[in-house]
């Protein structure tokens, strides 16, 4: 009916007027700007970044330098050093994921639409929440460029998680779970990075790994490759020409600022190492595509398999980038990646959807879920065989808990050396590389268990679960330009 | 007829060429590299910028850090400073502009191809315009970096007029009314930012509510929504699935880059608070519209108004984006610009269309005039309720025109703490709140004085105003692919 | 037939797994990361850049700077100074080089995606190629920022090159083109700027028409216009409506980031103006652009023509950018440039095509080669009247082959007061501009033979030249979205 109106899609307005309201009014109370936006008379001690994976790595060389006068300290705003990354991870985020997923003919307005409300949704949200897993001594939450940076990682994760259902959600359920994963996925970051001190510049475990099982395990309670599910979608999953080539160029865009993404939190040399392991291990992901596809495939190349293979390598250096692997090496692993891509949507896709009936709508499994896995097993290797002569002084830096415990007299030692040095638990390289499995095992998990509960809710008749006839159409939720309209019915 | 001469395109052609030339001579008398480009050893003191908001607003915490070692002025470039976010605003103006009016399904090539050729034009006429303005005192004009961003807030101003008028308009009339609306701009920023020290960072009052009411003042004396106008129009002001995703691919880069807009001409932590508050207000008006949209529209969302009131925050927080507002301020001022962009375009634009017949082609009353004229409003309360304590040492950043004037003993013990501050007019919060809003009705004033003027002298024949058949349409201008024009030609 | 293998997709793959192979193994044994990416304690002396533009000119700004505290070197980092145009560069080549040439109808998935394929395997490629030319003391090539910006700089020249063949290239055929191209390209940017130190910041001789005539050269000998191509070609050449839109966004990508290109490797004052400069030639070629068209083309605006006549400035200004050229000049080299394009494609194109049968699929001619030439010739002019007092203490940089030799009484001089300048040859601003006309005619011949012997090589059956009926199609290589291929069989 072309007037009435749409009881479903008033409830979800009225929730998100409901949930921004309530954002508004936790702010007020709770939210504050961080030093470097306060006047330089009202600054504090206790305004210090104390939030992020640099926070939990030392950052020695920086430290030396600001030492060198204090005055400095007024003038030295991060926005100088975050602000280029930050429009990077802008663009990845907000942009380039949404024209990612735009490939489905009848879906590009939902895909970008819906991917841009929860993005607006997220930074809200995962601001609060991971503010309160980081309160300050006065029990505020410091906003900053690293917040917003912060809340972009969180943004990737429930895209990555909605991937895998793209098409299949309502309005109301695209909210319901962000909500759920924001704070699970909060969670898990607080445990790997602050009490495992995991090695994971890029989040390749935390974030790629957790939110490919985390989306993957609500696909399996929610939506099954029953016949009528298959029926419904048919034609539907088909791509256009058009609609290829904007993912193509969202692709590229990932591509290109993947590199901010996976450095932006690491200090001095690491920073420099994890800009250009990234680029390294991402370009030999996109040859390694090209030459696997040609022969795998045999006949001709897939748009969809080269899109995601040539992302692989970012993911699969994510907890590796900052760390001496050596230029070499990061292509290695990028051509490891590059190849697991193709092999996975060649042999391993056909298994999970006739066995299993899973429904990975945009091939996630082998985009974040494979070379995430393979990431962290790879980090546990670099952590493993790392040695000090190796790393020189950025050993403290990358392996911040193999420095000595706080009471020690090596601790002691160091500290005469690097004044700014924070104590850790003496971790030995083997060490470290069974935490990196231990980190890997507990995002699976914690994934695998919080997803399957999540999708259980998302089932309940209140979130207006979407019938198969309805999945990946524009047509529900958006006034259309009459062409498509006309189209459709004449069809 | 397909190879005959068009003289009006020559008329044109001849026009641009007269006007190029024109820029060269007066480039060549007037223009000069600003010290930042030139040697080392040729610079003098009166290479100092002297034309922005930066230049009306004190910058203690950077004049004291210049003053730490005077050979640091060697290298100290705007470059590193400006670059970056120079980058932006080009992709704002250059790129995602001509993208978010690339909706109307026969307009593309002219609305993206008329922005790109508008874009040259004003960049070299605002450079003389702005630069007239501000001569040095050896009456030369210095061009750098700031001189190119000032230059596209300029573009801005004119690209939202002509938004009112797109396809309405002949290539020369969109010359003509670029060549007077610089000048008519130039002269209102010179009196809101140099006369009144209006309080504006994003220009939300000189630039926003000018351009809106400038461009609607012509519209309404240029083009009304007569029948006949109507009837030819009918289909062409539908979009098509593929411009409008272009269009949300224009919205979301519009969206990325607006904090560096608002941000790039605030000092220090003004600038750290201008890009945080710029974010969290698009944020919030995003999602409002979402979710009004959804309580408003009742059945559908639609894209165009998504697409606006997305925006609207950025326009909403652009006096204010600097100021110690707190967070949660900056959310509730782009929570009410998305809602009232909702419902100006349900509630308000039927009356507009319908009873005063004003031809608002893309809703630029929605985007820049309602939300533009919201934040002077919320300019002059923010300003009235400043207090010294909340602003600490950047109280004199922010309100310049509050420093005591220049021969009070006031002014001389301020100079004792920031000897690089200039003199004001000792101004309390309210007077500042009085100023804001004079600046706002000056502004909507004039816009709508020269727009008038503006409207008549386009409908003079000798710049080739256009009939209403041939509004919106590529072909009067552009040689097109083959399928569309026979596509055209069957229909 | 619909599942059979392609054996010649089979062998581009097998190619290029044994190409990353082997670079895996070259990196392994010769690639190290570069002084900045070391931990500080492994850093020594040998780990200074050695290999760009930058490197052969002095920069004395940056020079005294540096020496203000030997700590700063420590946190130093060369990602801040070129991180940010690093992402403006990487745009241009990996996206908006890639939409710009999406242009055809048919080959949008092919242009887009052999450029990027291209991109990963140069950028390798041209690591170790440009590396053994610049091998350290210890027989090492260093890796940074730096290589990877020089490494897009050799793509640049790639796909100039393949530009003249677009569509007419079998995915093996690209990939040994780029294996030779590169090889050259390096010899000749090694000729001209490390021999016979000419001036040319942005590439324009080196670069520009080095890549336009070893295409032409190529395309010379491997395609003609006879018949059958023309006849098989009917059709495939023209642009979709959509298609030139993408590659209108192409092209403003282009136009933003080129002042990035122009300007990265020039130091401090230098740097500004290259910026400044280019960005002026671009609004310049691109007003011309507009106005020549209209009158020249007199119908109609063609978007082919818009689009390279936008960007010529950005070639004609690519060896003087850097220069105390004055900003009026920076206007009337774009403006003659975008004049240039016009006239080509009007009156040049139609003798070249019927006379001498060249297939230059996407005027690369008027693009890149006559601006090119038009480029060096003007930078002779500009080199042969640079005046010392025009140029300050910013001579030595900006001529640096005009520092006295070595063991002469003037470098000692010249060395009190700028101890970090390099010795030159005490050329005289004429003799530059001999070596200006030099190195244009160099880049050219260098170029045609080796363009002539690579397009010989090319026509060899063992690397599956492709027949005109193959050419600009899509489907030969993509698995294509079902409409396209239906609408295919239809027609």
């Amino acid at each position: 009916g072309s007037k009435q109106s749409n009881p479903k899609l008033r409830k979800f307005g009225l929730m998100l007027i409901g949930a921004q309201l309530a954002f508004i009014a936790l702010f007020a109370v709770f939210v504050q700007y961080d030093w470097d936006a306060l006047p330089v008379s009202l600054r504090s001690l206790s305004h210090q970044p104390s939030r992020t994976y640099r926070a939990t790595h030392n950052d020695t060389a920086e430290l030396t330098a600001v030492g060198l006068d204090p005055r400095l300290q007024q003038v030295k705003y991060p926005l100088r050093d975050y602000f280029s990354m930050y429009g990077d991870i802008q663009i990845m985020i907000f942009l380039a994921f949404g024209l990612f997923i735009a490939c489905f003919k009848r879906y590009g307005y939902s895909a970008t639409g819906m991917a841009f409300m929860l993005c607006a949704f997220i930074v809200q949200w995962s601001t609060l929440v991971h503010g309160f897993f980081h309160l300050t001594p006065d029990n505020t939450i410091n906003l900053s460029l690293i917040t917003l940076i912060s809340a972009d990682f969180t943004i990737a994760a429930v895209l990555i998680s909605t991937c895998v259902l793209l098409g299949t959600l309502s309005p109301l359920q695209y909210i319901v779970l962000a909500l759920i994963e924001v704070v699970v996925y909060a969670g898990n970051e607080w445990l790997c990075l602050s009490v495992l001190r995991v090695v994971d510049v890029g989040g390749a475990i935390y974030l790629h790994t957790f939110a490919a099982y985390f989306g993957l395990a609500v696909a399996f309670v929610l939506n099954r490759r029953t016949k009528e599910c298959l029926k419904s979608l048919k034609g539907l999953t088909a791509s256009s020409y058009f609609n290829e080539l904007l993912a193509f160029l969202g692709t590229i865009l990932l591509f290109i600022y993947w590199p901010s993404f996976n450095s932006v939190f690491a200090p001095a040399d690491l920073q420099q190492r994890a800009v250009i392991n990234t680029a390294l291990a991402l370009l030999a992901s996109s040859l390694a595509t090209f030459a696997m596809s040609a022969i795998v495939f045999k006949e001709k190349f897939s748009m969809t398999v080269i899109q995601n293979g040539a992302l692989a390598g970012g993911v699969a250096i994510g907890s590796t980038a900052d760390l001496m692997i050596q230029p070499y090496a990061a292509l290695m692993i990028g051509f490891a990646a590059g190849t697991l891509t193709v092999i996975g949507f060649k042999f391993i896709a056909p298994v999970l959807e006739e066995r299993w009936k899973l429904l990975d709508m945009c091939g996630v499994q082998y985009l974040h879920g494979l070379p995430g896995l393979f990431a962290g097993l790879v980090s546990a290797l670099v952590c493993g065989i790392a040695k000090d002569e190796t790393y020189g002084s950025s050993y403290w830096e990358a392996f911040p808990a193999a420095v000595p415990p706080d009471n020690s007299s090596a601790y002691q030692k160091l500290l005469v050396e690097y004044p700014a040095l924070k104590p850790g638990f003496g971790r030995t390289p083997w060490m470290q590389a069974g935490f990196q499995v231990l980190a890997l095992l507990v995002s699976v998990l914690i994934a695998m268990v919080s997803g399957l509960v999540t999708g259980l809710l998302l089932k309940l008749s209140v979130f207006d679960p979407i019938k198969p006839a309805e999945m990946l159409c524009d047509d529900e939720l958006w006034l259309m330009p009459k062409e498509l309209s006309e189209d459709q019915e004449a069809s």
